[in-house]
């Protein structure tokens, strides 16, 4: 049964549902004129770093889109070919940014509405928060996903490609929006947390005043940097996951394609995302229902959780039952898999990052000896955080896999990955939602300090941030554990785009051969992709480590300019004149700018100049033909194969990398919360127990704790999904240039 | 021409070398009463942890020799071959066991004769600390050699095996050796941190009292940790390096033996080791002539190094010339490939680890902000330079591949990677000997500073403790540089193991083939493969969580205790009554060795669970047989392909992680170094410049780092090296299992 229509008509109501949303939550009062005074300046910063930033990425993708058309167009000789993957590099450059965009700019309109219902009622203010989150969430995945629809048709349909190239030719739209997402993740990220660090060090450390004090020159950039991090990062990052998975997923479908002559299994990626919508919108529409007075704003999301996760599981019983055919059901169970993975990974993160459990209360013990024991037992602890999750992606990958070959399809296996990620990322949209609340509630928090409004307010959403940093906290487990189980799906999408290569070669011995005959071994005992391999895990070390040293180097940047203005102007401590907010934000934004340059072309210049060394010394005939080493005759030999091994090995120290940056930041921060909620008590020395809180040295080392996770889990970690995804779409595209 | 018989010969009189300068350090003068008095006490807390670690390790080697003879015995269907490998293994773990005693004894006698020759001159104290470290360097190294050779003479001459079996029957041998050596460095690394990082918090940070101050009870815990730590750990680590590299190049012999017939390629490793020890002998002679009064005690030791250098590149030139036959010249210049690398890695390490250069300044300036930018930067710098490090061992890897390939034999490639590892390790004598010297200086330092010496002397210790220092750092990254060079060599032996095997098997196709005909690609495109390549990373990862931790838990332990001991007897701090050093001491040593047991028996089990779960999967026919899929008629099908990539990316994660450790804790140090040599100065408020110096808010910042890199540098990074080498030997050892 045809059911691809189903897609272009949820993706359109999609964007119906987020336009509904968005005005819901525009038409509300936007509180006092001093609220919306701060709101307009955070606005005003915020819209300012995008300008200029969009204009720096507008001025690299041009560039990337026209080298990439010419080196594929050069290589595959066909500038026909060249052509097709420039523009669809720029069309999914445009998406990603308009996808980053949209995201900020409801977060923004809705921070000052949530700080005003905050005045009137925590009930309105958790609608305001997650209706504007929503808004991103949605309009996010329906973009992605109308995007690669409408590409696929008129590429196919229009242009008279065949099926199955069609999916080749669309991959520069995942590569455009992977490029976009990485400078706008780490733009953004560098910028959130350069702001964070800096304003609490010369606040909160240095001058002694409380954060969001509007006597702090750096506050505005602190609330802006919230929104361009966390949302215009974010959303191109989930955007660019979601498109680059889908064409992953439709290229591993052309094999069995051409095997079974159906073309359902190239569609299927699209029509389950479509359902995923669908169960996404419904949920999110059921979660006032579970809402009650005086409850903790948590409950009615997990039970809103729970409803997706139900209708995902029956859509994907449907989905695969109408389009697989008589072995629909190893598929079906291969996608209960992801969906399954996707709930473990919501108790992981909650476990190492909640105070609840061990990991959080070990790290706040060892802050009694200071910051140094605090930092040594929580990398202890943020090293062992990587143990649950290569076990939970590995037995997901495995069994998914298993369940896959059991259908006897060619490619079978690596199909069954590829569903289980498709299931796992049905709930993206309601993710993404939950992950927007985090900057909004955050921002209304502050514009609440600073306009002065009274303390009940202040309670409300004090509670609402508490719950974003949770929500927060669940998004990067789970785009992480998306990049972990994508990553296969995009290396064999790599394997079988370079088959592909061949089998269209004239010349070729593998000419018109099924893609699944023509052999491609990632053989990492020969020399060359075994340093592939080594450079790939190095690669991701030292694009964090450029990626830090950005956060620390802008601060400083920060740190100086409040330091100039109150020694400049007394009156801004005394309160008497305002303090230069807009220089700030300036200043913070040009650095952050500047921090993103060499970390971003690194990841798009180092599988690039690796796959052409190897594939020279490979020409030069220089390593020999020996069983051990790479050059056994297949298609892989020389740059194709080290590339991958770079791939797929930078991949697995990507994820494990992340997955240590994200839940020590989660762990320090919690560990230091729970601390200022009293819960750590020793003996007392006259018996009973003495608490060790707020303002105590114990508390002094959880602090430090807490400043130095910063820059791991909102520019490192959340940079290197970005990065891990980057690196398929980058090979993948650019295939042809390690062949020829 | 037959070169075997220098084996034996230089490996006696590199004995009697020992013994000589043994003899000539233990006959002088061992200082003041209560110099001897310290001493002891150091002396018999160092012995009481050897004897109750070296039981523990006895118990496990054990059980472990049964365990490994049983299963190799049943897997390969031969008693025989059982019995030799069990009997094999006892043997390396008994010799790399006496490697370990030998290096800790001769150092803590050589300390307090230090300390005493201190009183009387620099070059005095420079001659006893420089002659004790060798006599340890110059025994691990000999016993090394001796040990391989005799097993391979008793068990091909006296036994009866063929020149190609031997080199396989006595793998047992380095997996016995690295048995211990993981435990000895494990056991020794936590205990010397954690007395380190728990006497300078009770000590430094909570009494407010100096380094080695006598009322601390911790402080001849700290000293005893010096030697079980750097002297006993890194003599059984460079004793199985030494051991399993040379079996891992005569293995790799074999194939280039089967095809020319000529013994040498598979004796040559034994024979260029032997003129490594006559290169690094006249070395270390040479180094009182270039010693000069009033110099910089580093300056002499590096014109040593230069000798030795010149020495080993006309040496190795002579021996591949002499049994090389024509295309020696090939190998040789793989040979000096490695010798280069060598070189350096001794600049990479001082170019991040001193305070002459911009790593080390960029921290120290970092720490005007406070800890937490301090520990960021730190972390940054500590990424950055797995950047040269992967360059310069990919470089040298493929390199020396090109070369050995260029000669045109069988595996040729693969063996110029050995004969580089071959020239690197050419000085290992030499460097550990640097790096015994270091805590024999450290230890008379402290003897000085508590017996109440002249202050003359301490200048001297002072002087002598920095140059350890950086011996010390020398000695890390040589030893990780030499690991990551090696490792290739390791898992192409492994691959060679398992083809062996197949050769010996009648019922195996490839029966009676020689080696380089049976395929057996690591093909990380299959799910088994790309899983175990990711639990490999996975398991360096959590391995570190654990030593990091042990080194936090039992550092908690022994600051409990010291409180304890303050606050009832009032008389330690007054200074009229003596803290019990004895049950510090004790209590370290119980926490230590507990602290051991989990890393230790994660890292040997870890690889046999994984072989067999993927075994048993592929036995059970679930991943099919698709040319993506692990699946491909080879030898390495399920198990021993998975193993292979669990430890070839299992490898590439601990050197990469390695190099962070060893670096940024050498780092973290010399920043803290830099400030309190008043060289972090900032622009004063009135003009000109004030120095930051010891006692500042920066400087606090920089202990906070110098104590977080302590478990880093000493415990996690060097214990990392032995992990990547036992993974390599427990699977070389156990390949039967996987396979059957």
């Amino acid at each position: 049964m045809d059911m691809i229509w189903i897609v272009p008509v949820v993706g359109i109501a999609t964007v119906l549902f987020a336009a509904g949303l968005a005005w819901n939550v525009l038409k509300r009062d936007s509180g006092t004129p001093e609220m919306q005074r701060i709101a307009g300046m955070i606005f005003e910063g915020a819209m300012a770093f995008l300008r200029r930033q969009y204009q720096t990425i507008a001025m690299l993708s041009v560039v990337t889109a026209v080298v990439v058309g010419l080196i594929v167009g050069y290589f595959d000789e066909s500038v026909r070919t060249g052509v097709l993957t420039g523009v669809a590099f720029m069309i999914g450059a445009i998406c990603s940014a308009i996808a980053g965009f949209i995201g900020m700019y409801v977060s923004v309109k809705s921070n000052g509405r949530c700080a005003s219902a905050a005045t009137r009622s925590l009930r309105e203010a958790v609608a305001v928060s997650l209706r504007g989150g929503a808004v991103s969430g949605f309009l996010v995945v329906a973009l992605s996903l109308l995007g690669v629809a409408t590409l696929f048709a008129v590429y196919s349909r229009l242009l008279g490609n065949t099926m199955e190239d069609t999916p080749f030719l669309i991959v520069g739209f995942g590569f455009g929006a992977s490029f976009v997402a990485l400078f706008a993740q780490l733009g953004g990220g560098i910028y959130t947390k350069a702001a964070d660090v800096g304003a609490d060090l010369v606040g909160k450390v240095e001058a002694g005043i409380p954060e969001d004090d509007p006597r702090n020159a750096a506050v505005i950039a602190d609330l802006v940097g919230d929104n361009v991090g966390d949302c215009a990062g974010r959303g191109a990052d989930l955007f660019e996951s979601t498109a680059a998975e889908n064409i992953g997923a439709m290229i591993l479908g052309v094999v069995i394609f051409q095997f079974t002559g159906n073309s359902n299994w190239i569609l299927f990626p699209l029509v389950i995302r479509a359902f995923g919508l669908i169960a996404t919108g419904i949920g999110i529409m059921s979660v006032p229902f579970f809402t009650r007075e005086k409850q903790d704003p948590m409950t009615p999301l997990n039970y809103g959780y729970y409803v997706i996760t139900a209708l995902s599981i029956a859509f994907m019983a449907l989905v695969t039952k109408i389009m697989m055919g008589d072995k629909w059901h190893w598929f079906f169970f291969s996608g209960l898999v992801g969906i399954g993975t996707s709930v473990v990974f919501v108790y992981i993160t909650q476990y190492y990052t909640s105070g609840r459990w061990r990991p959080v209360k070990e790290i706040a013990d060892a802050s009694r000896t200071g910051p140094a024991t605090n930092i040594i037992i929580g990398t202890a602890v943020g090293f062992e955080t990587t143990l649950s999750t290569a076990l939970a992606i590995s037995v997901a990958l495995v069994a998914s896999f298993i369940l896959g070959e059991k259908s006897d399809l060619p490619n079978g296996g690596v199909f069954g990955t590829a569903v289980a990620t498709m299931g796992m990322l049905m709930s993206a949209a309601y993710i993404l939602s939950m992950d927007t609340f985090g900057p909004i509630t955050d921002n209304a928090n502050g514009i609440i300090e600073m306009a002065g409004a009274p303390p009940e307010a202040r309670d409300i959403t004090d509670s609402l941030d508490a719950v974003g940093n949770t929500t927060k906290a669940l998004t990067k487990g789970y785009a992480m554990a998306s990049a972990g189980l994508a990553a296969f799906l995009l290396f064999s999408a790599f394997l079988d785009k370079v088959k592909e290569h061949f089998a269209k070669d004239e010349g070729s011995i593998y000419f018109g051969k099924p893609l699944q005959e023509i052999p491609f071994p990632v053989d990492i005992s020969g020399v060359a992709p075994f340093v592939a391999a080594l450079l790939g895990v190095m690669l991701v070390f030292l694009f964090s480590s450029l990626a830090i040293r950005a956060v620390g180097q802008t601060a400083g940047k920060i740190i100086e300019e409040v330091r100039r203005q109150f020694r400049e102007d007394p009156g801004i401590m005394a309160g008497t004149s305002r303090p230069d907010y807009a220089r700030a934000v300036d200043i913070t934004a040009r650095a952050a700018l500047k921090g993103m340059m060499a970390p971003g072309l690194l990841v798009v210049g180092a599988p690039v100049v690796v796959g052409i060394i190897f594939r020279l010394i490979y020409k030069a005939d220089l390593l020999g033909s020996g069983p051990s080493s790479s050059m056994a005759a297949t298609v892989g030999a020389g740059g194709p194969e080290s590339v991958a091994a770079l791939l797929m090995v930078g991949t697995i120290g990507g994820v494990i990398l992340a997955t240590f940056f994200n839940n020590v930041g989660g762990a320090w921060d919690n560990a230091k919360k729970y601390i200022e909620a009293g819960l750590l008590k020793v003996p007392a020395e006259g018996g009973g127990e003495e608490v060790l809180g707020k303002g105590t040295d114990a508390h002094k080392a959880a602090v430090v704790g807490d400043t130095v996770g910063d820059p791991f889990k909102d520019t490192a970690g959340p940079s290197l999904h970005v990065l891990v995804k980057l690196l398929s779409t980058v090979t993948l595209v650019l295939a042809p240039l390690f062949i020829s």
